[in-house]
């Protein structure tokens, strides 16, 4: 009898600087991974071709091992159709981008294909394999360059009406704060996300967060007020989500929650000082378990339980 | 052959000061309607007891109509946990309300009973009867002497992981701002509900929504601008809210709501101007339906929906 073929599936993560891919098997176990320099300034056309070159190149690689390929999937910034797979909303880190159907790139591979907005990647992967497991409902945050947000309710990837729910990074916890990218001021992005984060360290000195961490751990004042202002202000923000939604868990990644573990429990104790005491009586503040990874191994999974 | 029964619906609706009461026929019509003064500063015991001689109350009054009462129901402010009838949450309004079995002051008329938060009755209300009917996803919003909120998600109220979902009116809205009762600083209750609205206009003189609105109509500008600037807090609590759960409908109610038509607009221009476009896409801002009669008919449905 001939032994079955191993099912790989396979996962496009488009970020604002590079593009992960990689074939996934059935566990959320990476086989092959790959990253290359997204063409994001090029034009719609040629970073579409990028994608659709990425999916093939994978394709082959799996061929060649004898893999079955059972679908394939793309997360991508903005807004994303996932019916359709069409990007519609505006992306301010890939120009030119709305419109694109992510969907095509994919297509001739001759596999069922997906596409969705990357923070829902995210969160689809930590509900299949990471920390929102057996879990009801859970927001999923990444504190990078901005603050995406996923949203788990039911045990499903919940989208909303027009595909753009989850979006905890643009919560106003400012009123007429600082002006955002999105067009509206006092986000918490511009207050949490790393970049925030070093500016309000200083503009001027070579901070990251590697030396803000290490100053911060050994016991430097000033690194430890910064990092305190932003669990102070990433906890109002989700203090006000988790009065609306009241989640079973808040699953945070990225920046420091992935370098610096006294964070978490930082934001935890905001988010407990802030929310309502009746939404917090199930929730648990994790970190999220699939760090970078996430993007590719939720892509790869879209159109399961999503 | 015998006329069949008429089937009605007790439904109960304790506020922070009156409890009103009635049945309620199958289309959400009310049939018996009737309010007295609640007994809220007299104990946990006193209280309960005026809620079960409500209940009997419409009990005779449906036999000797020769209506047949198909269930009953019970809106409380405070969180309520809706599987076991039981008041867990703090309700600042009625001391010592924690711990009372709702379900129990119903139990004796031999019907399902059921017990909720009043502002999930609301949204159930406007679900089954009013501008929530054929929507997938709504927040509705009443906005009083506090701010308060039921959240539809999948055409059913979502209460969340420990039934405290909806609560918009404790979103942060301006970082370490005025302390709130809930606990936290810089609610949008603190600022955008009635009374924040009235204390805003000058507490010394005497302002009510009537003398306000009336100013505002005649285009007197400082009434105008206090409504404005509510109008302003409110689009930026309700477009964190959208962006975060992307509904179908925001559903507005109470103060300016009713009685101000042009409120409604302005706050839809203040949630269009904040909230991502994607989130927009779909959105409608609509006015509650229902009025002062939403949480007594929501609470008589109770378990139809939900």
């Amino acid at each position: 009898m001939p032994k079955s073929k191993v099912s790989v599936f396979i996962g496009l993560d488009l970020g604002g600087t590079d593009l992960k891919y990689g074939l996934v098997n059935s566990g959320g176990k990476i086989l092959v991974s790959k990253k290359i320099r997204a063409r994001i300034n090029e034009g719609q056309k040629i970073l579409a071709g990028q994608l659709h070159a990425a999916a093939g190149e994978l394709m082959s690689i799996a061929k060649q091992k004898g893999w079955k390929v059972v679908r394939a999937g793309i997360g991508s910034p903005g807004a994303v159709n996932f019916a359709t797979g069409k990007v519609f909303g505006n992306s301010p880190n890939i120009p030119g981008w709305e419109g694109v159907n992510l969907k095509k790139s994919l297509r001739r591979l001759g596999v069922p294909a997906y596409a969705d907005n990357d923070a829902n990647c995210v969160a689809l992967a930590e509900l299949l394999f990471g920390a929102a497991r057996n879990v009801q409902s859970a927001l999923c945050v990444t504190v990078g360059t901005g603050i995406g947000g996923g949203l788990i309710l039911n045990e499903q990837v919940y989208r909303g009406s027009s595909f753009s729910a989850g979006e905890i990074g643009h919560t106003t916890v400012v009123f007429e704060g600082k002006p955002c990218a999105c067009g509206n001021r006092g986000c918490l992005e511009k207050y949490a996300s790393v970049s925030a984060l070093l500016e309000a360290a200083g503009e001027s000195e070579e901070v990251t967060v590697q030396t803000l961490t290490d100053a911060a751990k050994k016991g430097g004042q000033p690194a430890l007020e910064v990092i305190g202002r932003q669990a102070a202000y990433l906890g109002a923000g989700l203090a006000s989500a988790i009065n609306l939604i009241n989640p079973e868990k808040v699953i945070l990644g990225g920046g420091f929650a992935d370098v610096y573990p006294p964070f978490l429990k930082l934001v935890e104790k905001e988010v407990r000082q802030r929310a309502f005491p009746a939404a917090l009586l199930k929730l648990k503040v994790v970190q999220a378990k699939l760090g970078n990874e996430a993007g590719l191994v939720g892509a790869a999974f879209l159109g399961k339980k999503s």
